[in-house]
């Protein structure tokens, strides 16, 4: 093994390990540092400057308290053009799926599959029922409003999400669709639009939903700022609905839920406008490039995909653990290998986009290892040339 | 005003305006920068080299996920010795805070005042009963067990929480105390001994009851890291109970709560636990200075304090807020008037420990202001050096 990380690491979650602990894991001991394509994170944003803005004021912006909640979503109201009253933040948007489960989802949820996997597991932790539905491959997962809604209505359950566009499959549902769909739903508890891989859907900015919501008494639009701003590890996310939900959302929050540094770069956004732009176009561009270039791998199936990451499936007779495996201990690319999601299984991988020079990496990787994993390969081992003639380079 | 800072802030919240907010509502015109009293910070920690690493890594550590609240528990049971099945790794104290409301709070509380607020606006929010009692400044705000106990058992609510060492006050029940309320409080639903100061009670450590909690069904402790290391900013809290309330603590709460810079820190913790020391002794040596130092200004009642910081209450004929609008805007002194805390009035305030001559600073501006505004002080203003010898320096 080249990169020899623990792979029981694998075991412990139903999330994919981080690279951290997957890099700990092999002692320094590695041919180089690991190539996350598992995480879709914005490699264009915050830029260099921003960086080194944060790092000299380090010390100030961690010293202290950050603002209260209600403060830094006045700041990031005004950035995004929302009516403060409908925005609360969150602490990641995970924190604010924990909240609307907790508070807004009273017995029952549903979901199309396959999904992001806090929205089945946190409520299943809570003891609600979660009705679950397939989205289907012969579609490429894409749900129409009539087939959303008639699945949630006959399921019976009080609450349901859309992640739009869905992870990890990258289908949209246009906006007037999912209007649509919050006009069918007006009687649930609550309806969730998940929007927090929106930015990256296409190079021409794919309207959200987030000044529609306040009309409807029950329903929440989600945004992940980690997710768009490229950290996630500052936790960073916030929820757009009316102002009552709002306000029902923000009192139980904890006081002080964002850390500074996440206050710090919400204050330095209205400066960067154009370079988040910019950036945010650079990644929808590396994921159009991602696509075709997995299209010349043979045996592939790639699903068109309006997020920063691409959904596939591998050849019949590949063994999707085992890919993945060979993939990381041999070549350090760690991807998201989707047998732990519902609805999906282990012949399914989703890649993130990124930079051009990594994904010709992978892509030649990829194809080494199915030239070696796929039964009657030929015994030869192809020189890098042939490979990068065969991948259509 | 030499610094113009808009005191409409004050009014804005429950508790004090963030530094930053006071800084940016001056618009870059005030004689040089404000310093904080208000929030007890320990200045001795991270270390320089600390900061330096973090400066490094930090667009690493920024760009991929923490891991799982799981993962980074364990790393801190280490390095606290404790039980890893005991400890909850929570976004700041302040979101367990909120946590063991909703989830171990059924119906009531009781809580003595003056104390940390989320305790008393917490439960409130969330509409279950809360009821406080005093603590008495003729004992120096200290409870004896007996006292803690009557009273929570005469109120009849189902939870109760201790503040050990106080905030604001900073007495300290001594620890075979706490046990003792622990014992007479086991029929309760929850018990809490927030611990949030006591690394800063005394130069030798003071015992936590953190190793006994678990022989408890219903007794948690909280501890605030960020408090502890000087970085409020970063959010990092943790609560120890037994095994069975921590996982139902742990499934509850958001899957990545912590943020990855606090888990960089948390890593390098073990490399650097002797520094903290040296820190945590020198900023209670800061404590017994200030309050050496308060005791030389006449008027003014400081009480015993156990903690990095210390109560105070002005000489009758002062008014809080004016002295405190005073000390910011003539000298750039933020500290924190208690007037808006149950139990406390704007004659009470806390201030933090500092560094020797920011005490020094702020011992000479608070004689200075209360000499100007003392009824029948002497028109004539005191020079610097008379101030000094009135002031004992």
């Amino acid at each position: 093994m080249k990169y020899p990380v623990n792979l029981e690491l694998f075991a412990d979650t139903k999330h994919s390990p981080s690279i951290f602990e997957l890099t700990a894991s092999m002692n320094g001991k590695g041919a180089g540092r690991l190539r996350d394509y598992c995480i879709p994170v914005n490699p264009y944003f915050p830029t260099p400057q921003m960086f080194d803005s944060l790092r000299s004021r380090l010390e100030t912006i961690l010293k202290f308290y950050p603002s209260s909640n209600q403060d830094i979503a006045r700041r990031l109201a005004d950035f995004v053009g929302l009516d403060p009253d409908t925005l609360i933040i969150g602490n990641g948007s995970t924190e604010l799926i924990s909240f609307i489960n907790r508070l807004l989802v009273t017995e029952s949820i549903a979901i199309p599959v396959p999904t992001f996997s806090r929205w089945t597991e946190d409520p299943t932790l809570s003891g609600k029922r979660v009705h679950t539905f397939l989205r289907y491959a012969q579609n490429d997962f894409r749900l129409s409003p009539g087939e959303f809604v008639g699945n949630v209505l006959r399921s019976g359950a009080r609450a349901a999400v859309l992640c739009n566009p869905n992870n990890p499959t990258g289908a949209l549902m246009p906006r007037g669709d999912v209007l649509r769909v919050l006009e069918a739903l007006r009687s649930l508890d609550v309806v969730v639009i998940d929007e927090s891989f929106i930015d990256f859907a296409d190079e021409q900015v794919v309207p959200s939903v987030d000044r529609d919501v306040k009309r409807y008494t029950n329903a929440v639009v989600l945004k992940s700022l980690g997710k768009n701003l490229g950290l996630h590890g500052v936790r960073m996310g916030y929820a757009v609905t009316n102002p009552e939900l709002a306000q029902r959302l923000q009192r139980a929050l904890p006081f002080w839920n964002m850390n500074s540094l996440g206050q710090a770069l919400i204050e330095e956004l209205p400066q960067h406008r154009d370079e988040y732009e910019a950036g945010r176009r650079q990644v929808v561009r590396d994921r159009i490039y991602l696509e075709d270039r997995l299209r010349t791998v043979p045996g592939i199936h790639v699903y068109p995909a309006q997020a920063n990451f691409v959904y596939l499936q591998m050849p019949d007779g590949i063994d999707g653990v085992t890919l993945r495996n060979r993939l990381l201990c041999e070549h350090g690319c760690l991807i998201r290998e989707c047998g732990n999601k519902q609805g999906s299984d282990s012949r399914h991988y989703r890649i993130a986009a990124r930079p051009r020079p990594e994904i010709d990496y992978l892509v030649e990787c990829l194809t080494e290892c199915l030239n070696a994993l796929t039964p009657h390969a030929p015994a030869r081992r192809l020189r890098p040339i042939e490979l990068a003639m065969w991948a259509g380079k």
